[in-house]
């Protein structure tokens, strides 16, 4: 069991004990986070980015670390989360193995890692823990809580468990629970990585670590991360090879989707801990924002405390579907947030947030842009007026 | 390795040796069908239905057995496809395990189960193997070939390399190839398989069984022969056993949808062979009709020569998407076939065929009663008539 730090990391200690939503204890844990920008005096600029399953807060470059993060040109100066403007703090998933405490991590009493004995995790302590970071680094309000795909789930959960905490919100690919294909992709992927034998009920290591699981999950993953629409375009029945479109090994990589998918299966197996995978993945299918409504989702946003918010979603994703993101949008508008929800089209599922920077960073920077702050919006550009008796649309 | 034969099987032997297309020779290769109803005197009553990957030749229940086929609602007495009207044959795939030589099967030397000896097996031979078994039994041309799902595959190789063998053609969740989602999925299937140690590079027995890998490869199966709408109906969120909502055995079975596609695998594991699975999952993914035309499979479906066509697919179908079944009814229209395309938003995916009897039954026996054959066709209702002027539409 490793874990995989980025020399960005900062560290907030955890209360301890930390008190885990299912009941466990936390002793002398952590979170890890990164920072970039600087905080206005008034305090009033801080964005707080919360992560899918497993990418880390390194979300882009950074003077400690200066490699390309997961969003490089979604977050940084003049980037459409403006990093010259906001103070940007990403956190790490608790539970994952960037930095915050989780399976991976030694035990208080360096008796090697955790492993299965970690407590039982769920999303909720993923949220309590971001939103204790931001407490410790002395801040009372986000101007923005950003969420994607998990990270969604954490961001709501936060809204919800952390009333006041946060006055905006961006949701892209969320959802407020799994629904039963999510649930079942999971399923088989946490399956996958039991069922090798290399992970020997948690207790593998370097020399004994369950490669093929992990790459059968990856491999499930980016199918469900990405979609059928992008592919048929960029790999259509490309073989591998084209003087031997009937080999005898009958088995083996053939197609370049197929050859894409081991490559990025191999990239990810051995710098992804399997422990922390496996946990974190139960707790988005336990994770449901409408528990304490009798699973009506609806009531439980309509109460999230917020002013605005801006909901994005793709068609094309299999993963978090787009009513799911309607619902999200809907439920807090009944709450009486100011929300705008962008459906787009673009045809790279789940993770074009990741990619489609054209069609998610100019919506993203103007809902940003729409915020009140210290630091001046910019002035309406000359000749435009609102029209008389009509209701002002939202801009953003 | 184990073949699973019903009682109801009758057999043709393979011309020795048959040629299989990759370039193995097959020697006292023999193929299993059923049949029902009865030949007219000029044999123009003749259906024959190929399968999907895994579905036996026992498409409905048979005086030798009496057990439910996987199409017991569509095939029998008075049912869309009608055995009191047609003589319907249904072929066990050739390198399958229910009746039809394949690496299950026993080496005509006697010695053992072919196993991955088993000749390259490609959708073509699966062809020719049905085509020969109707012309054993006499029969020069079929009034229809069915296809599903791989069948349909299958049907179509037959058209192109048996021209005239049949006068029209039913497609249902068919595909004239497979594009990267649906190999990706099935590159993982059969990797699942392979990877687990028990399935020995293909030399199991009931004692050493790849039963993990198997279960896995028909969730994942299962995963995308149904559909996310309808699970979400039909599973939500229900957990099993409502009183355990957070166990600490956390990697275990939680959701309904969990049971369910462990049900379904339990099933399946030990009732179809692991290598035949491996060889007719790989033979789908190669299989190409537009292969002889630098892949243009919409030349190789103009040339297919057949007078009428029904070609249905499902809006559900993440495995053969809709535009993939409107691709074949183009194709087929464009050579001169009479061609009613039937899209149907029915929520069950892929599989749609296997359930949706209210939705598939009507136009396929609509589609049946309007070939001509020998018997009489029902007389038209009186009072209707072709409006004057118009084109006369097609009316099955």
């Amino acid at each position: 069991m490793r874990e995989f730090i980025s020399p960005a990391t900062q560290f907030a200690s955890l209360p301890s004990s930390f008190t885990m939503r299912c009941g466990g204890q936390l002793a002398g844990g952590r979170v890890g986070y990164q920072r970039w920008g600087r905080p206005t005096p008034a305090g009033d600029n801080l964005i707080l980015i919360l992560t899918g399953m497993s990418a880390s807060a390194h979300v882009t470059s950074h003077p400690g670390d200066p490699t390309p993060g997961w969003w490089e040109a979604m977050v940084g100066p003049g980037k459409p989360i403006d990093t010259d403007r906001w103070h940007v703090i990403c956190v790490n998933a608790l539970g994952g193995c960037h930095g915050s405490t989780g399976p991976a991590s030694t035990r208080p009493d360096g008796s090697g890692a955790y492993g299965l004995d970690f407590p039982v995790l769920s999303i909720e302590d993923v949220a309590d823990a971001s939103a204790h970071v931001v407490r410790t680094l002395g801040f009372h309000r986000l101007a923005c809580v950003i969420g994607v795909s998990m990270g969604a789930m954490s961001a709501l959960s936060l809204l919800a468990r952390h009333p006041g905490l946060a006055s905006s919100h961006i949701s892209l690919s969320g959802a407020v629970h799994a629904l039963p294909f999510a649930i079942a992709i999971r399923s088989l992927q946490r399956g996958a990585i039991c069922l090798d034998a290399d992970w020997n009920g948690g207790r593998y290591d370097e020399e004994r670590y369950p490669d093929k699981g992990m790459a059968t999950a990856r491999k499930l993953g980016v199918i469900t991360y990405r979609s059928a629409l992008e592919w048929d375009g960029r790999f259509g029945r490309i073989r591998l090879g084209a003087d031997t479109p009937f080999n005898q090994e009958s088995f083996g990589l053939e197609f370049e989707i197929e050859a894409y998918l081991d490559g990025h299966a191999r990239r990810f197996v051995r710098n992804y801990d399997p422990n922390c995978y496996l946990y974190l993945s139960r707790a988005i299918d336990r994770f449901d924002l409408g528990e304490a409504y009798a699973g009506d989702a609806g009531q439980a946003l309509a109460r999230l405390d917020i002013d605005k918010a801006l909901v994005i979603g793709v068609q094309s994703d299999i993963l978090f579907p787009l009513h799911q993101q309607r619902q999200i949008a809907e439920g807090l508008r009944a709450g009486g947030a100011q929300v705008r929800f962008l459906p787009l089209d673009s045809p790279q599922g789940h993770d074009a947030f990741l990619v489609d920077i054209a069609a998610f960073g100019p919506p993203i920077a103007a809902f940003l842009a729409s915020l009140e702050t210290t630091r001046p919006l910019v002035a309406p550009a000359i000749g435009t007026t609102s029209p008389p008796r009509q209701p002002v649309a939202v801009s953003w």
